[in-house]
């Protein structure tokens, strides 16, 4: 059967250098790189080099602004209670947009219970944050603003250069997650005027448990990881160097590659934007069709279910999401795309392809191919397609 | 060059039974368990075999109540931060021992900064807590008591089983920190008594990047990571499975291996506990000489400093530590030590030997030869001992 594998946003394959790259640290270079003797010098070396190329691939002038952790999770953990803990006695209030990844938006909830208070910035049907609201968010009591740069769920990039002027002007810390673009799109820290900013290693195909906090030169952040002097003491613990290497390499080669895999993405991520509503009635491509993440593709089936459709894909050897990967399971109404002001009923139809460097047009024919029959299949035992249908001809 | 490395605390190679193991989800197997799709059931079944393995390493009944992290700081970060959060109405209060690692110690510091108060509970020259002086620090606004079950510096072993009949009668939740002695010695929570208990991969020979926080059923604890559902909501992020299979699969060896591998290294230690002084005048052995781990040697060498011998011994190809490998670059006299009542200048004369699987009693015999002339040496340039010598003849 063919297999066809459109979830990259929930896991991504290893690039074969970037496994290379590696394994020494998987084997003879195991040592600690905080230790004196001859075993810490490869591992530090390493380290120190994996900070440069992700420094690179983000223009950040100062490698040592690059915060190593183990997740994008963490960095965006690290990054919202970390920057709002060591402004408290500037202020309680954070500003974050409607559509964040749970991880801004939970720990943003949890900064709740120590006393803070959050707002949302709305966003409009396209996904798309308008600055001037964070500007109204903005209070003197405003010590963070948290917007993601791309959105993982519809693929929306927000305009962060707008954003972070005014977040300059009200002199308050501005932080992003940038796990969906880095890699993807180019990222200068310096362009989007950010202070923080969040990526992960897997989504340009380097290892899971591969991530980074980076944090403008200046900026106070309290550490998530209290212990030992690791990453200059921002963030405790032994360094996983092995998937520090991979991030490293996997940054560079991500830089190398960018506008070539841009291009290939943004290719077949338009066939199948185009392809998928011209073969099949009654579907809606979510999120902005121009400032959008390439290689992705979002849409609402209407009147069936994402997670059936999923799963009848998945059957013709076709990996997709329903929503994000970190809520897949939950069986709810995406809140990315209630923010949007899509119904309840609509975001359950909510299906994602999100493609990678191997993907072909070839892959995109097999899903327009083989994507019709299921959704006629699933709208024929769906009650609110008949009652849609009946309504119709009876209208006639 | 002879190559002896005797720094496992600070770093340990991977066994490569348990590297094979990592291999397919470096490869193939890439998927995110959170996946519906078939990319995701591989990864999904692998984590939930080692989840068994571990549980099974520390005898625990319930795999569920193993949370996978990615470094023991993680789990004592977790431990300290969110056992202590989940009861804040009941108190505010944390009890801990003056020789935990850092990433308690300073998770702890933490909460204060929260409004919670930290009690330290001495420890005896040997670096022994008395379980009494636990239960006279109990308060009533205590939630939490935090004793290390055997320390990485000076290799002690805690009383925990008796620390947690205290704990037990003044219902307060004990969290011990096990990273030292899980796939040391036998590890079982349910003969400790503990409430929760941190353990990492690395240290029985699994990867870096491994790691995991065993929480009894029933036991309230709040996320470190807040985000997605995965590790049942308790830890978001997206599950580094390579390193977590590589821990399952290194839990597993180790509960195999553990009688024969605690012989083996209590062997070696002992030819270097008892070579050492034997050989070196004004040598002293630090930690309890019984309740100590296999294969970990710790001394003071009078007159000297641990790090200019960690330099010359590494000159003569045998790798040790001076203290924490967290704090070995901070030229400080370590905490432990200083808690067990050793003055600064002897503290400073700190040298550690963490003894593996690999290496056999000629690499002892290494050591015991090499060492002599460099700390006679280093003496003949130390004004300390000059002063010494000279008070003695002096004295004659």
């Amino acid at each position: 059967m063919t297999k066809v594998y459109l979830d990259h946003s929930a896991a991504a394959p290893l690039l074969p250098e970037v496994r290379e790259a590696m394994m020494p640290y998987l084997g003879m270079d195991f040592g600690n790189p905080l230790s004196l003797h001859d075993w810490g010098d490869a591992p530090r070396d390493a380290l120190e080099e994996a900070r440069v190329q992700v420094a690179a691939l983000i223009g950040a002038a100062n490698p040592e602004e690059v915060i190593f952790t183990a997740s994008g999770t963490e960095s965006n953990n690290f990054a919202i209670k970390g920057l709002a803990l060591a402004q408290q006695n500037k202020g309680k209030h954070i500003v974050i947009s409607a559509i964040e990844h749970f991880s801004v938006m939970n720990s943003a909830k949890f900064m709740e219970k120590l006393g803070y208070e959050v707002s949302e910035v709305p966003v409009d049907k396209n996904g798309l944050v308008d600055p001037e609201n964070v500007g109204k968010a903005i209070r003197p009591d405003t010590v963070l603003v948290s917007i993601m740069h791309a959105n993982g769920e519809v693929g929306t990039i927000q305009p962060l250069a707008e954003i972070s002027k005014i977040t300059k002007e009200k002199k308050v810390v501005l932080h992003t997650d940038a796990v969906a673009t880095c890699g993807a799109i180019p990222v200068s820290v310096k362009e989007l005027g950010v202070d923080a900013l969040s990526l992960a290693g897997n989504p340009f195909y380097g290892p899971k448990g591969s991530a980074a906090l980076w944090v403008r030169r200046g900026v106070r952040i309290l550490p998530l990881m209290d212990g030992g002097i690791q990453e200059g003491g921002r963030r405790a613990g032994t360094e996983d160097i092995a998937a520090i290497i991979g991030m490293g390499k996997a940054a560079q080669i991500a830089a190398r590659d960018l506008v070539e895999r841009g291009q290939k993405l943004t290719q077949i991520r338009d066939q199948l934007i185009n392809g998928l509503p011209a073969k099949i009635p009654h579907v809606v491509v979510t999120g902005d069709l121009v400032k959008r993440l390439p290689g992705h593709a979002s849409f609402c089936v209407e009147f069936i279910e994402g997670e059936a459709m999923l799963m009848m894909l998945n059957s013709q050897g076709v990996a997709v999401s329903s929503g994000s990967s970190c809520t897949s399971r939950a069986l709810k109404a995406s809140h990315v795309l209630l923010a949007m002001g899509y119904n309840h009923e609509i975001a359950q139809g909510s299906l994602l392809f999100t493609m990678g460097i191997q993907n072909k047009p070839e892959d995109i024919d097999h899903v327009l191919n083989v994507m019709p029959p299921i959704v006629e299949r699933l709208r024929e035992m769906s009650p609110v397609y008949s009652k849609f249908i009946k309504a119709n001809k009876g209208g006639q």
